[in-house]
């Protein structure tokens, strides 16, 4: 049995998020129907983060096994690419993309094998909306003191119990313990760009985590009230959920 | 009465085009649509340039009229979008912006009036394809000769019969002769833009032109060729239409 590993990229706007769902477009489903066309027989995959609707990747991953690979390796992401134009045609230009394709042990898991995830949050601070951005980016028109969300960001890094920094709704975790590595905040003109670096999140933090700085860049809650959000380990006390559209997962490192 | 003159920014990707038509989504009908919320009875526009399907505008621009104009004019800007918000909501964010409003004389015509329109063409000229490019410029993947394409581009300069560069499907007109101002290509990396200043244009006269000049930057054609087609007037002697995505309505000239 050969088990290959993609990596992915796709534009969310047009799919209901990752997961396979019966009766609505999702990538998953969407690769799902390519490879099986491509190998005529049913082929399922597994990937590495489940994300939510309207949210993008540029390095999602994900693997499938087949018997016996009889094309070479080097011409897969060819193939595979020109089976998802096939099968995204109805709905437009191709909105997933193959990057990679590479062939792994049978024991690689693309979920539990992934050592730390990078996700970017994309913000457009500056008054006038703008059309074009509106399925890329998070629009606040008021301006962001990144200062004080910097100053918020660092009491969120190191090894702490997310629980308040997680939706009702998502897959039930023994833990809420997550490590993260760095929150980067950085102002190019009108942008503001948050990465994020963990070893795994639950669901929605990264969303709340840019939420919950947004306020303090707003001046709507003080920068040392995430560290008090953090400890209370209670939902209610960290902020809002920022929109799916500016969201970005960005790469997975095993 | 009053007549009123907007400028107008949409991502055409999710519309049928610019005009009316039963049973789809334009811009011209959602702009109709929000007006006559907002002013509470029916409201037609004439807008300069029926753009097409895909095609995008930086600074379309419209107007309508209306018996007295209740409202400050410096509100009615915000109350227009507030209502055009309302009128998108149900296919997702705004997709399209009021810019900016103006009282205008009541004999101004929108197109008839316009002096010279500019529009741009992005083309991405990389080999690896993105799928969040899609929607927004035509993808080239073999490398593109832009000094090639500017030999061509200042032959279609000038007052000249542009027959050749015409679609059949427009309004027929009744001169095919136009003035182009100028064609000007730059390099930016993997973009290539080409702006196109003129008097006015045939139906799909821009993206023709472009086409024909993808052809000459592909040395699929000789830069003198495209002279020759000019004078052929004749359209199976231009080069292909390039695909609407990449054009841009940037602004028109009173």
């Amino acid at each position: 049995m050969d088990r290959i590993l993609m990596t992915i990229k796709y534009d969310g706007s047009g799919f209901f998020g990752w997961q396979r769902q019966e009766g609505v477009r999702t990538v998953q489903g969407t690769i799902e129907e390519a490879l099986s066309m491509l190998f005529k027989k049913p082929i399922k995959i597994i990937g590495t983060s489940r994300t939510d609707r309207g949210v993008h990747a540029l390095g999602q991953r994900a693997v499938f096994d087949i018997d016996e690979l009889k094309i070479p390796i080097s011409n897969l992401k060819r193939a595979l690419n020109n089976a998802l134009c096939a099968v995204t045609k109805k709905y437009g230009p191709q909105d997933v993309l193959i990057q990679e394709v590479e062939l792994v042990e049978p024991v690689f898991h693309p979920r539990y094998d992934a050592k730390d995830k990078l996700y970017r949050y994309l913000i457009r601070n500056t008054r006038e909306y703008d059309p074009f951005e509106r399925l890329y980016s998070y629009h606040i028109a008021e301006h962001l003191d990144t200062d004080d969300m910097l100053v918020a960001a660092e009491m969120l890094e190191g090894t702490n119990d997310y629980a308040s920094f997680q939706s009702a709704g998502g897959t039930p975790r023994e833990s809420t313990v997550r490590t993260i590595y760095s929150i980067d905040i950085g102002r190019d003109n009108d942008e503001v760009e948050i990465l994020i670096r963990g070893d795994g999140f639950l669901y929605n933090m990264v969303r709340i985590i840019v939420g919950t700085l947004v306020e303090v860049g707003l001046g709507k809650r003080k920068p040392d009230s995430v560290k008090e959000a953090l400890l209370a380990c209670d939902r209610c006390e960290a902020g809002h959920t920022a929109p799916a559209e500016g969201l970005y997962l960005v790469e997975i490192t095993y």
